[in-house]
């Protein structure tokens, strides 16, 4: 039954779905790992599920493209929440392993770097090999063919390994954020602290459109918190841009600014607006940019159209 | 009867007596000259006229600064109407004066700079004296006090006078712009070549606050025609603005700029929105800020929020 | 002998003189006051006097327009120092007088506004009428064709009066503001709170010009103290800036600033840069506009091309 | 002999190898295939190659990400020219295969969506697996392994293969931009059809940081070809950004720029100026920009700093 079915980027066992259970609704919902992220995505577009869960950023390496170029193409769907998960990992081995035995440890590519420095360190003589996900070098693991896997430590017990050593990483703070999306529905109310997220199209043969563009959500106090810039297909030099900043689309400071995003562009989608998954409290409102404010200006714009401008 | 009473900045046998009869309705209303601008207007305030038509700015000595500053503080007023005069004047002196019996000219101090050429190369040993207005300067000749007045041809007659010598400017294309004026009512109809004039008072402390106000009008296409400063009252180094923009406070654009400059700004006073007398046609609205293009925006709103973003 | 001599808006008697005295030096020059403000400044242009000191702006009256245009037009000047007084009027009357015997009034018309509500108060019955400035209304009383002038303070015994009140003003805080004028020189070493001045001329027919140009400075974090606008004489809607900003032109952030104004701009003027009369701190520099980060900028940009950027 | 050997992303017979080869001087040189991005470029900073041919975006796909984080962290490194090279597949088979015959094809994952309206057209029961790159794919098909593989026709040859069907592609205009890469050097003349490329790091917890950014090019009148925005490995929502834009460091208006950045940013690393690769002709200048503007504007500046402003 689709409505409380949840797609995810699979396999089982990966960060991704860590971070799915970190939903308080996960618990009550059939979770299905598929194996890429427009099968995940699509499952929701055809109805098979109302949501899916999918990774769309990493701190260490950047934008998750499939998931960006998805929402940005395609029958159009919507964001309803974001998971920031800390990465961290573990190298598993199976049970009686010790770190001397090991030769051969395999990942994910994305993982690589992020264990570098310690590999260097702890194992240098150890051949590393990529694996199509973190779980798929859990199961090979297990499967005798490479002799430890990094991976999150949950994975351990699905596959029968053991965590040999915890915590690894090498950048700090290393965060992985994913969103929960769902078929376009009505925006929810805000949280005050919440992000709106959108795909613009500049548009054609207008250098200064991006300053423009930008100068939207600055005339009206709204900080961006993230641009991320992806071609269009047409031909090299021709980029939309995903954009989140701060607010909520209900706020008038945030409607407006997209307003005028949808009077420059020849397009812009609306990815949603959802409450922010980080601790930090949004930046203070510029003086001015209330919904309060916005409010008393029309008040005072129709006493103007009224000749009552300062009655 | 105070509905047919217009004052207006006198005395009569002025450019501004001459400028008001212009307004095809002066025919139908009893005329009365007042001899200062606050006056002018406090008779509209005090509602013993229902328009009062005081002169704004020179196109050789700028601004009228007691007109600005009439509309700006006090009893609120609104612009109805402009008017544009171009400014020439004449020698009027009594009948059977010729050139070579003139030793003495007068005229209002304004009129000066812009006779001074022709007064060097034609009458280059007569002394200058200033008059209360252009037309007093009429009377005085008049009486015999001075040789002759520069003024405007109309005022001859008044003055059983006659123009030796017509058509004296010393700056091409001098105009002055003249303003109608009444209480404030509802804004009237656009024309499709409109401008809009108001007064804005910046916050305190806070330096870039006009470059942030002039980008309310430049996010949205605006453009400017006018910005003129006037001390507040407040000391040295606090000023406020009177603005005029293009467009009519009934369209998208300038509205919601007005609305943008209102929560910037402590105070604002919408002066009118009005037709625009100079012959030249609008700038072409910027792609992205007709009423249209606000109107498919504030639609593609409704249906973001609603969840039909692209339905 | 003209390198000793100062010209001042005269005549002797009034606050121009008073604020001129203020400067240290004025006790060494010959001070000779002249009708006109355009008087003054060519008494500097033809090398008759050294200096030249006149009104610039007022914080009631708002700018002395004969000012503006004399430095925007004609032979160049330059502005050296500037003079802030605080304007404050007594009643100076013929010794004996009491405030009973009051029956009429003068002074400059300037000074009427700021001491109306005295008169509504104190002297309701008075006639005023206008003097051609302060200290010509002292000497019309001490003719005995007025009963009460006015003026500064300092003025009564230069004309045989007293004061009969002191300290009469309606706005708090009214200030004049002088500047000591001379014939363009170098640029004196600035002094740590500085300003300069300037005219700009905008490009015909670019509406957006005056936002570009306050773009130039904001982009290097400059703060604006003043701006006027100033017809041309080319016609109405043409204008010409007087601009005073903060900083000194030997300071990096504001020559490139002047020379981007120079670049947009048909003709910029500049007008000098000097001493802040105003006891307030400049505005603390906003990061990355010192001389000093100018000068890193420059460093790294020379190494960037010769591809050492981070040797 | 490393100063004639130049190293590219391979396996021999890739589209990288093809487009290194429209080089002229590539005839001269010793070309080396390395198996990864950083292999590539390692080998110029460890002076074993001279330069490094690697892809930087596909009109497609997107940025190549680990170009992007090479060049903007490590040793530095230095852009000299670039090179766009239109992506257009051929299936290629052993000899004697016909169209009916194929049942598996293969190529590099970012080839498959540029592919894949061709195989649902032509081949619609063909299973698509990926190889490491469609060189190997080639190889893959030369040892019987699959019946068919994506790749550049001149591929075939290399791999004993024949191109059973050419001009593959589903997006019109499909692109690749490569780069040619050095050790820092001396920036070499203008071509007066220039890039510049750098990388750029925001200032810490300053929301309007990049509008600040983007307005030091708006000022000058630059207009932006490209922005790529990474992770900074320090948490997420820190990003740099990678940044194209016209003209060359040693023109005036675009080194003013780059220093305007390096006193904004914490870090600013200036990748390169070089010939623009495509045909077209560079925007016009912005009047004011020309690097004769600022040279007069700076021969302005000289004279006014002296006191000859307007001699």
């Amino acid at each position: 039954m689709s409505a409380t079915r949840y797609t995810y980027l699979g396999p089982a066992g990966t960060f991704t779905e860590a971070a799915l259970r970190t939903l308080p609704e996960a618990a009550t919902r059939e979770l299905v790992p598929l194996a890429s992220v427009p099968a995940v995505l699509d499952a929701v577009r055809a109805g098979e599920a109302s949501g899916a869960f999918v990774p769309v950023e990493n701190s260490v390496e950047g934008a998750v493209t499939a998931t960006s170029d998805e929402l940005a193409t395609g029958t159009a769907l919507m964001i309803y929440r974001e998971v920031l998960l800390p990465i961290s990992f573990a190298l598993l081995v199976r049970p009686g392993t010790a770190l001397d035995d090991i030769k051969t440890v395999t990942s994910h590519p994305v993982a690589q770097p992020q264990v570098r420095r310690w590999l260097a360190a702890n194992l240098p003589d150890a051949r590393w090999e990529s694996a199509a996900s973190n779980a798929d070098g859990a199961r090979l693991v297990q499967e005798g063919r490479f002799d430890g896997a990094f991976a999150g430590e949950f994975a351990a017990p699905i596959y029968g390994l053991e965590p040999l050593v915890t915590d690894i990483h090498d950048a700090a703070n290393a965060t992985t954020r994913f969103v929960l999306v769902g078929r376009p529905g009505r925006v929810s109310s805000p949280t005050g602290a919440d992000k709106t997220s959108m795909v613009v199209w500049l548009p054609d043969d207008h250098p200064g459109a991006l300053l423009e563009l930008l100068q939207e959500f600055a005339v009206r106090g709204i900080n961006l918190m993230r641009i991320e810039s992806r071609p269009t297909g047409e031909g090299l030099g021709n980029y939309c841009f995903l954009i989140d900043c701060e607010g909520h689309l209900s706020e008038r400071r945030v409607s407006e600014a997209l307003m005028g995003l949808r009077r420059i562009c020849p397009q812009v989608r609306f990815l949603g607006s959802y409450p922010r998954a980080d601790q930090g409290r949004p930046t203070a409102l510029r003086p001015g940019t209330s919904d309060e404010d916005f409010s008393l200006a029309a008040d005072w714009l129709s006493r103007a159209l009224d000749g009552r401008g300062e009655a």
